[in-house]
């Protein structure tokens, strides 16, 4: 069982128990609460899970008082809260699973064991190591828990664990006994190279992962943070050579899921020859965001949105996304991609999902995702028209050049990838019929931000319309959603102006997170890695809604390329391209960030 | 016409034309503007407007360039913007009056003079003098304005000055010419010396007021800063011995408007013996203060709180009005009439009806104040059984004893009049059929506060209702809005607490006026002066607002006298009687004030 001293983790089912059964009814904070832990099970994404001869592909069931389902069948287990029917997709009422028999993996004898693959990378060393210790530092890992790391490079343990920490930071300085708890991730920490297409070399990782795991169940979680083309051999290697026998394997794997429809759907059916629906998990680092996974809580859990969030008074929504930054020579991964599928089909649209699905039956995964894929799609393609696309070009400010798109060296000459662009979509259903949702994407611009602005309509017949001047434009209610940097939401309203007569502003009510919680926010890694390991899908990006994602966006992507569309150059460190601010007043919208008000708080 | 120096003044038509014309672009603010100077002339409040013979009845009407129509007959003056038609009501459109011929005193040749009748007064020395100077410190009064103290004490136009000097300050201070401008305001102050009931010195007045406005076109403004008994008296003085003969003459009169339905009508009639509706500026301190103005604003002006107005989203709406110090040695007056009349009847009913009111046709002060009338209309009289009442009793408290209300050497021993009122209201119509309005009024009590919470519903079919732990009321929307002191406007949601899991809290989306505005507010008197002067009937009540108010409270008020109930008694500084609670939940309402949760930012 889990002791005491786990109950540091925020998702422990010690806090979530005790906070629900004395609520501190002096705080400010409403009940605690942990994320519904409801293992959804369709036999639809599980075929696996009739077959006997397949131990590889299945995950521990819920299972009650901590222990865990070893037998090699599942449907031989017993699993008290979860029957299978068939086609149904079955889940435990939120009570049941999470309340009274919460499968929670540190009140098991078992182990988890994490292999990233491809750990001498970029993303391994400055994400996936960082937010492995931040959860082992605030308890949330398994008391049971290993780490390795399996890259091609020839690295004792000893290399690794100098390689990872010097990444590793506590995320808040100068806390308790940070180095300590370093020394003792550390330790947990293991290397093991080999090739990532050889099944030899995997099944040499799988003998020392048994070693640490010893008798206990074991559940392998491997975190592909490698190029795609080597996904499906590795997934082969790890599912063929190295995945449990007794315990769940899950995979984790990072964009890009290919670069068009028919791509993503081959790396699908590849990765799905070795693999379950349920052992994919597929991040979109963006949905691990705070602010984002605040986006329904303020939806659901706020009546006053309740009547607002539809066309009848919400105008316009705009998904925005820039960095202030170039390549700055790497642009070799990016010039194959663009912007385009870099940020917008899979971050902003899967935001976008977010915002615009319908109320769900639950918060499960499935109820979630259902609903998302709803909202794709029923999405038209995107047509060129209502797309601009740009590129960086080089710019001097204070006797500083900044360098063109092109001039990157890993980029190619004359290479006509947008590194910006900008776009209208529509969702053909009764709730968003005309609403222009508004994206917008780019590197080298002037600032760097991600946010959600919704827009609402005119008042009608609006008793103050004289106080506005001739922009009625200025007078629209605005919400904001800024999911980096510097967390906020803030509601921009009409206001008077104190003082003797009638001066109208906008002004905002304004939630700061900086200045309202004093937590560090975690890194959207920690959560998704906490999902992982938890089972939770909610976050990760099932395979319908990939191929949803990629039918809206693979005809523009094919017309921009056949076409060769030249994208329009804007300065580095600018506003953009003016052809996006043409592309929305085509739809009677105006760039909520760029207005002539707009200030930094804004 | 105005001279360029008039400019600071933000209701001058300068300013406005200005601001108007080149709104600009960069500023946050969006385009200036003043209230619409709209004059609403209905034949029903202005019969002497048809009687040739009454030249003091009538006062100045909308004319162009800044002439003043004087000759006698207000019929026979070409006023190019306004034609009386039998029984309709006038106005300009909003664009004529105040754009194209604003009627704008100071733009003309006329001037104004302003009797504070009860000079030597509190009221007066507090609030009424000071306001002057304000108005003339910011450019708001006309060029040619001479001040007139008249009271019963022997004093020189000195000892006047000597007397207002001491109250005078600049709003903010330090600012540049504070006390040349109180030397220049100051010698515009005089003095004269009467009886309130004497016809021959307010004739004595007349002559030094006319010697003051020479061959001008004069506009004579009376402050009844008086008793009550005397209201009529010195209005029958003023209007036979005083009343301009070349411009309007109005009356400010200050509660108490009478003790209940009889004594209020009893008042209206005796004034409307000498005075025209119009004529009659009923003042209510509260409808100047900053957060009731900027009510119609946030509520008609911001598309989001449209579709939430109404029985379908709202809860239950407080008014809450607390004082943290008792009668102190002025009980006198306050034992006759009560919390209930001191407070509720007027300023909270008063709040209450601009809050519940519908859409007005326009912001004229007729439009509004037929809507606050149907608002009156359609509450049933207040019921015992949905009131509670209280009286402060001594408290000790760190040492120092604090008085009961009957300690008060002014009160009578064994004083049944409540010090504290609690009460539900309802509005039998199709928007607030249901709602309860809760007021709450109280002396002595552990805060100075007054405010109104508007409380939304609960979410229906809520997903994170698990999240809420028993209590779904912790999880309700409230919107707030501070009237005093600290002005604040916050909107309570619920959120999601930044970190791994998913704990909820409500948090404010708030503005603070003192961080977003730098301008220190201006005092309600000001803007009621100003009014006054410019003739926008807005704020002010008019005798049938009076009639339906008092017939909500009068039998109520009658009851507790006749059956002599008992209050409830409260300590000193406490927060007031537990009745109170018990009132609100019989409604299923909490009192937003004094949740657990419950911080001074609440």
């Amino acid at each position: 069982m889990a002791a005491i001293s786990y109950s540091n983790c925020p998702t422990s089912s010690s806090i979530r128990s005790n906070s629900y059964l004395a609520p501190s009814p002096s705080s400010s904070l409403s009940a605690n609460s942990r994320r519904p832990r409801v293992f959804s099970v369709s036999k639809k994404f599980r075929p696996q899970m009739i077959s006997h001869d397949s131990p590889r592909y299945w995950n521990v069931l819920n299972v009650q008082d901590g222990s865990v389902a070893t037998a090699e069948s599942p449907l031989a287990t017993e699993t008290p809260l979860i029957k299978l029917k068939d086609g149904l997709t079955l889940s435990t009422s939120e009570n049941e699973s999470s309340e009274a028999a919460g499968f929670d993996i540190k009140e098991t004898g078992s182990s988890v064991s994490i292999t990233v693959v491809g750990a001498s990378g970029d993303l391994a060393k400055k994400k996936i190591f960082p937010a492995l210790f931040a959860l082992y530092y605030e308890d949330c890992l398994p008391e049971h828990f290993t780490v390795f790391g399996y890259a091609r490079s020839k690295m004792t343990d000893e290399d690794l664990r100098n390689m990872v920490s010097k990444t590793l930071t506590c995320r808040i300085d100068k806390r308790e006994n940070c180095s300590e708890k370093m020394e003792q991730f550390l330790k947990r920490c293991f290397y093991h190279s080999g090739q990532y297409d050889s099944e030899e070399n995997f099944s040499e990782l799988d003998k020392k992962l048994k070693e640490h795991e010893g008798d206990r169940a074991s559940n392998r979680l491997f975190y592909l943070s490698i190029p795609p083309n080597i996904f499906i051999d590795s997934v082969r290697c790890a599912s063929t050579s190295a995945s449990s026998s007794k315990g769940w394997t899950r995979v984790i794997v990072e964009k890009p899921f290919g670069r068009d429809s028919e791509s993503s759907a081959a790396l699908t059916s590849g990765l799905k020859q070795y693999l379950g629906e349920d052992q994919i998990f597929r991040i979109d680092h963006y949905l691990g965001k705070e602010l984002v996974e605040n986006l329904s809580v303020l939806r659901f859990s706020n009546l006053i949105f309740e009547p607002l969030w539809s066309r009848q008074y919400i105008r316009n929504v705009q998904f925005i996304f820039s960095e202030d930054f170039g390549t700055e020579g790497r642009g070799g991964y990016f010039d194959n991609y663009g912007i385009i599928r870099d940020i917008m089909q899979n971050h902003l649209l899967q935001i976008l999902a977010l915002f615009a699905m319908e109320t769900p039956v639950s918060l499960d995964a499935e109820d979630i995702r259902n609903e998302k894929v709803k909202v794709l799609r029923s999405m038209k393609p995107l047509q060129l028209e209502n797309v601009v696309i740009g590129q960086y070009k080089s710019h001097v400010k204070g006797g500083v050049t900044y360098p063109a798109y092109t001039d990157d060296k890993t980029v190619p000459k004359g290479s006509l990838t947008p590194t910006f662009a900008a776009a209208a979509l529509f969702i053909n259903n009764a709730r968003w019929d005309g609403v222009p949702f508004l994206m917008k994407a780019g590197k080298a611009l002037h600032t760097k931000r991600a946010e959600i602005r919704v827009q609402f309509r005119h008042v009608p017949g609006n008793l103050y319309s004289r106080s506005f001047g001739t922009d009625l434009d200025r007078a629209t209610n605005e919400l904001v959603i800024r999911v980096q940097p510097d967390e906020a939401i803030y509601l921009k309203i009409n206001n008077k102006v104190p003082g003797l007569g009638m001066r109208l502003d906008r002004s905002n009510l304004n939630l700061h997170y900086a200045a309202r919680y004093a937590k560090e926010i975690p890194d959207a890694y920690e959560r998704l890695l906490l999902d992982a390991i938890e089972g939770e899908r909610r976050l990760f990006i099932r395979s319908d809604e990939l191929d949803a994602a990629w039918s809206l966006f693979t005809p523009l992507l094919k017309e921009l390329e056949e076409k060769k569309i030249v994208p329009e150059f804007y300065p580095y460190g600018s506003r953009g391209p003016v052809g996006a601010h043409y592309l929305a007043a085509r739809h009677n919208v105006r760039w909520g960030d760029m207005s002539a008000e707009h200030t930094k708080d804004d």
